[in-house]
């Protein structure tokens, strides 16, 4: 008989990779005969670098690279299929987490460590990359990006503009002359889970221009920023993006993704549920059991049970989920495949408590989830 | 098909019978057409009334009684079987609950409150009293309860002593002259959860004593009454109850119930399991549904989740236990018959928090608990 745990990670104490071994391991104190493929999972956020190189048995680099404010880091991508693929995060370089609160700032922030990372994966002569591009620290429509992999970003003097948020609005001129050469024979997957488009009332600065620190002046400013950049895009690359779902994600970099590397926008979940070969996993499978730090309302929107569910539901596998918390109205969860879902905490505990036994807890209500499954009925 | 809902109250939240409930609801939200026999149960401690008369759609009595210090209060008893049989808690008149912290003192309590409602089950011409004795303020060997059935308590000067903890070192001679005529003509059975002898190390004075408020010298003024009484018991009405086990349970009055009364002590739990028919309600059924509030290490000791596993194990029907909090090891609990056992907390929740959602989690894992259940694997 064969299990398939595929979880995405518990946000703020276990990665992915260490759910599925729980799962696995709760399911073979069950029965120890069992087939257990664990698949870790994510929908593009946190944990999609570490989620496909477990799944794909890669393994990491680490690379010096520029943060959000253009200091040197230390930022860990994968490399998976032998080297063919790169896996990252655009958020291991230019995230929002590298910063402390006083320094979130998006007029100041740039993606250009992401374009290191970038760059770093074209010289080992990558085919394929995948990038996961949640909990940007950035709006500067990928420029940052871009001046990295070797576009030339210059102002209405000639002169190389700084690749910020603020940036944006010197823009004049895109010069393609001097572009990393191995840029346009790759194929760049981005892992998005939004929607929304660049510009306008639901575009990247004023829906998540503020979690970044953006005051309403600064908001407009960058707004008025990526428009500029935006037609210089179609004046000098003569591409038109800015519309399509997802472009506004982290600040535009969807976009500037498309535009400057003829990037792939795909949902999160999908790209990397194919990557790790889900479906090859579930033929055959007796039961699916998924899991995510909290299941609610949300969840039918793209997260990873819900994921799971459906692509077992297709394959006529039962997919039983378990949660750290559980809220909100779930019931539309049982139309998308989910046959059953489990809070994993023993009793009433504070959330540290929770973060600290999870891994236990995950191990113990496998364990009851395949005792009751088992039975006859 | 047909389910049976047979859980303990949820201390301090829910009754049995509401917890039974509940069940219910959450296993017909999801299969209408199922049968779900209600069974509510207790130990012989809190609840043991209120579950039997709802097992057995009974009826209360409300009657005024003589709390532990004699002052009058309202408590009720339950009538069953067309009033033939009387369901009682020594807590309801004499329990610990009716006392604020600074009038817990085992030298001033009496059991007097239990016998009026003795008294008036034998009045309303009951044929059998079955009466809970957990929770008790008292420890005075149930001369308080005696003499409110007319029994005669003498001290070295034929005067009356007083029916307490410490009235007991006074008693000098039992006239069983005068007793409540009926008193000889009804079966009582004791519903009891202790194995302790009424004297000695394991007694009740040493052991449940400073529960009470008994300091160190206290509980050696008690167990010298106790051993008076049992002497007393010996010559006045020749029974010798006070090694045997469970008659050290509620101060004593296990052992008053044997020799005043005539009492047979019995396992909580088997005999309210037995009066709520457990056995004929398991015929036939394809799935047990238990729960307590706590389920730990302690819960195999007579508790009425095992005791149910237990039932429902010989009979070949699966036992699903659900509690508030799981913890410590419960792997023996499998062995008792219990199949799977889940928390109905739905994430990190304060106690407060628990308490108040109890009925709805209880719904909602019952929920989960039947669809994963009816998977076929």
């Amino acid at each position: 008989m064969k299990i398939i745990a595929a979880p995405n990670a518990f946000k703020e104490c276990l990665s992915a990779p260490d759910v599925a071994s729980a799962i696995a391991q709760g399911a073979l104190n069950i029965v120890n005969d069992l087939e257990v493929v664990c698949i870790p999972l994510a929908d593009g956020g946190d944990g999609t670098t570490e989620a496909l190189v477990a799944a794909r048995d890669g393994s990491y680099m680490e690379i010096e690279v520029s943060d959000p404010l253009f200091r040197k880091v230390s930022a860990q991508y994968g490399l998976i299929d032998d080297g063919q693929t790169a896996v990252m995060e655009m958020a291991a370089a230019s995230g929002l987490w590298r910063l402390a609160i006083e320094e979130k700032n998006p007029m100041r922030t740039s993606t250009f460590g992401t374009g290191e990372m970038i760059r770093d994966a074209l010289d080992r002569n990558v085919e394929t990359i995948i990038i996961g591009i949640g909990g940007s620290a950035t709006t500067d429509a990928g420029i940052g990006m871009a001046q990295a992999l070797g576009y030339e970003l210059l102002d209405s003097e000639n002169q190389p503009i700084e690749a910020t948020g603020e940036g944006m609005n010197q823009l004049k001129k895109i010069n393609s002359t001097h572009l990393h050469p191995r840029l346009k024979q790759v194929k760049i997957y981005v892992a998005c889970d939004v929607n929304n488009p660049m510009l306008g009332p639901e575009g990247a600065a004023p829906v998540y221009g503020p979690q970044k620190g953006a005051t309403p002046e600064v908001v407009k400013i960058l707004e008025d920023g990526l428009a500029n950049v935006a037609d210089c895009w179609i004046r000098d690359l003569n591409v038109s993006v800015h519309e399509y779902p997802g472009s506004g994600a982290a600040g535009g970099l969807g976009a500037g993704l498309m535009a400057f590397c003829g990037a792939e926008l795909r949902s999160g979940f999908d790209l990397i549920a194919d990557y790790a070969q889900l479906d090859h996993a579930l033929e055959g499978a007796s039961l699916a059991i998924t899991g995510e730090g909290k299941i609610d309302g949300s969840t039918q929107f793209g997260k990873v049970p819900v994921g799971v569910a459906r692509r077992a539901k297709q394959m006529n596998v039962p997919a039983i989920a378990l949660a750290g918390s559980i809220s909100g109205e779930v019931a539309s969860l049982y139309e998308e495949g989910i046959c059953a879902l489990f809070s994993i905490v023993p009793g009433p505990v504070t959330l540290d408590e929770a973060l600290d036994q999870a891994e236990l807890n995950i191990k113990r209500t496998t364990e009851q989830v395949i005792r009751l499954w088992l039975l006859k009925n």
